[in-house]
């Protein structure tokens, strides 16, 4: 996608830089545009944690990375092929523990594990994790890209219903090219439609406490020139009320094999809010985003608390500004559980399934 | 109620500075206690406006001190009686429109030019409007530790069926006693049970934009004591699914015939998650909210459009930081409707009511 007049993907290596992986630094969005640089898997780790990079499918490929960065770091200090090993493993478990919430990071980084798992030598392990990572990216790039393919179908039905009129989406958080590789997810059938000069409006929920939303979602869609305008999440059902929302598209951090949905904080409320007024609300995630070991939503999916200074202050650069009563007790919980009951369909790279066991089990077979 | 160890009213008259009204400034709560000096009309449509002053029932007492002032005003400058009528027509229709939301301040302007207008002369109108205002900012002291009696029953109910542990309170904006006169409405039932030794905690959804969660319901249950946890209006859905939420209490605008309430935006997405999970769901608010005038809540009932600067900076003094993409658009809609199918009951100065039309009109007679 595009900022300025420049296509960009969110993450990306060099090969004139050995062993460098680059991304855009999300926590300078949008006010500046920053690329960070990433030599080792705990560069990565840092880069998860301080929510530079972010997204679940985008967590994914950066994680995957790190494995990559892992190899070259055992091979730089010339560890044995046991202790190699070892390595290796503690760092996928210390990039496990940065968001634990999303399942993109696991499945990833065991991809590339299985990959490189038959080399002995270090040497062909780190070139074919290389490889495995770039084809991991290119892959959820064509995923996204195909789920705003299935996701535009919808919206060219609702336009042909409105006789014309401008579609309004709403969405939570982002789950737009910045949380992946490119296209994104729920922005992925925002973008083909308007390549099909549908006319749409997407109402953004600034998503607190890191508004994600207003500055991330915000952002994309003006680059790409979309039509958007940011509510408080607490208005989101407020324009539902007033019937000027067709279709919810959201995200997903982790989907249970029952088609319960793990994504950002007040996703939940917002699917209330669509299902009491009638209007389809849809998860937008590739297949590698369902868990099927999870038999639902509230079966062991470790649910991230977050610091509560996220909560207490408005911080930009050095400024800080205190949003609470100083004294006070904060909770930060960093994602819910939407229900399957809740959702009209999972909009997935190889179509819109239903939320259900058989569903699901038939697609990921 | 009590800041740190004095009793304080949110707005009083002082009977050695003639014509005076004072007000603790909200805006500097909880960083600072600031009391506001109001000598005219025009005074109290400002701090109205720039809501030093909020809650639905403060809004009523200050708009009813409002009319006080144009009546000392009217009587300075020594207007006939018909131009002293025609100037407190139209201070009454400038206070109307300040939050236009809000039933309370044309149901107290009312109260009080009803007690003036067989007074031809404008020293016994200004010396009646004074003796009315004081009565109704009495009064609502009054209604709402009757509210906080009613309430407290049904926490006393709670607290026995969870066999003695803590009750688990939840509520949304500032329905305390910074937005009435002492006691609050939604806070009431609280601190009502506080005095009875029940034990409770409540979450405290902070309520963008304005958070006066975060910073007046937090503040003030600080002042008083009361174990509290601030969260962000997103995780309040959460909360409730973890199974820590035994009722929510909120306060109201202004509720129609058939029950359906007009609260702080973001109410209806918190009432959709209490009915979701089978948790009682209360509005707390005195009789006077009840505007029979109203079928429903989407019956013509003016929902106040803010400045979209409270959605996209975060200020303080000089400070400010930008939380919004810049070159977005924003909307801010200050309230919502809440349907009365999802509310449990009204608890009211005279007792806990259903919300349907017989209870309403029953109650109102």
């Amino acid at each position: 996608m595009r900022i300025g007049n420049k296509r960009y993907r969110t993450i990306w290596d060099d090969s004139r830089e050995y062993a460098s992986v680059f991304a855009i630094d999300q926590n300078a969005l949008p006010f500046s545009l920053n690329v960070i640089r990433m030599k080792t898997a705990r560069d990565v780790y840092t880069a998860i944690r301080k929510m530079s990079v972010r997204g679940a499918p985008l967590l994914g490929i950066a994680s995957a990375y790190g494995i990559y960065l892992a190899c070259v770091e055992a091979r730089k200090k010339g560890l044995s092929r046991e202790m190699a090993e070892e390595f290796l493993k503690k760092r996928f478990e210390m990039l496990l523990s940065a968001r634990p919430t999303s399942i993109n990071p696991e499945w990833a980084m065991r991809v590339v594990l299985d990959s490189i798992s038959r080399y002995n030598n270090i040497d062909k392990k780190t070139g074919a994790a290389l490889r495995t990572v770039r084809r991991l990216a290119d892959n959820d790039a064509k995923n996204c890209r195909r789920i705003g393919i299935h996701g535009k179908k919808l919206i060219a039905d609702i336009y042909r219903k409105k006789r014309g009129e401008r579609v309004n989406i709403l969405t939570h958080c982002n789950a737009g090219w910045l949380a992946c590789i490119d296209y994104g997810t729920a922005t992925a059938p925002v973008y083909l439609s308007a390549e099909s000069k549908l006319p749409v409006q997407v109402w953004v929920e600034e998503t607190r406490p890191r508004n994600q939303g207003a500055k991330l979602t915000a952002f994309e869609l003006k680059q790409m020139g979309i039509p958007h305008t940011i509510i408080t999440d607490n208005a989101g059902g407020y324009v539902m009320q007033k019937g000027d929302v067709d279709i919810v598209l959201v995200g997903a951090d982790r989907i249970a094999q029952n088609g319960d949905v793990c994504n950002k904080i007040g996703t939940y409320k917002t699917a209330l809010a669509a299902h009491d007024n009638g209007i389809p609300f849809y998860v937008c995630a590739p297949l590698s985003t369902i868990d099927v070991s999870k038999k639902n939503g509230f079966d062991g999916i470790d649910i991230e608390e977050r610091d509560e200074d996220e909560v207490r202050y408005a911080m930009r650069g050095r400024s800080k500004i205190e949003l609470c009563s100083p004294g006070s007790g904060i909770k930060n919980y960093g994602f819910d559980i939407t229900p399957s009951r809740l959702i009209t369909g999972i909009i997935t790279e190889r179509g819109i399934i239903k939320p259900d066991k058989k569903s699901i089990f038939k697609i990921k077979k």
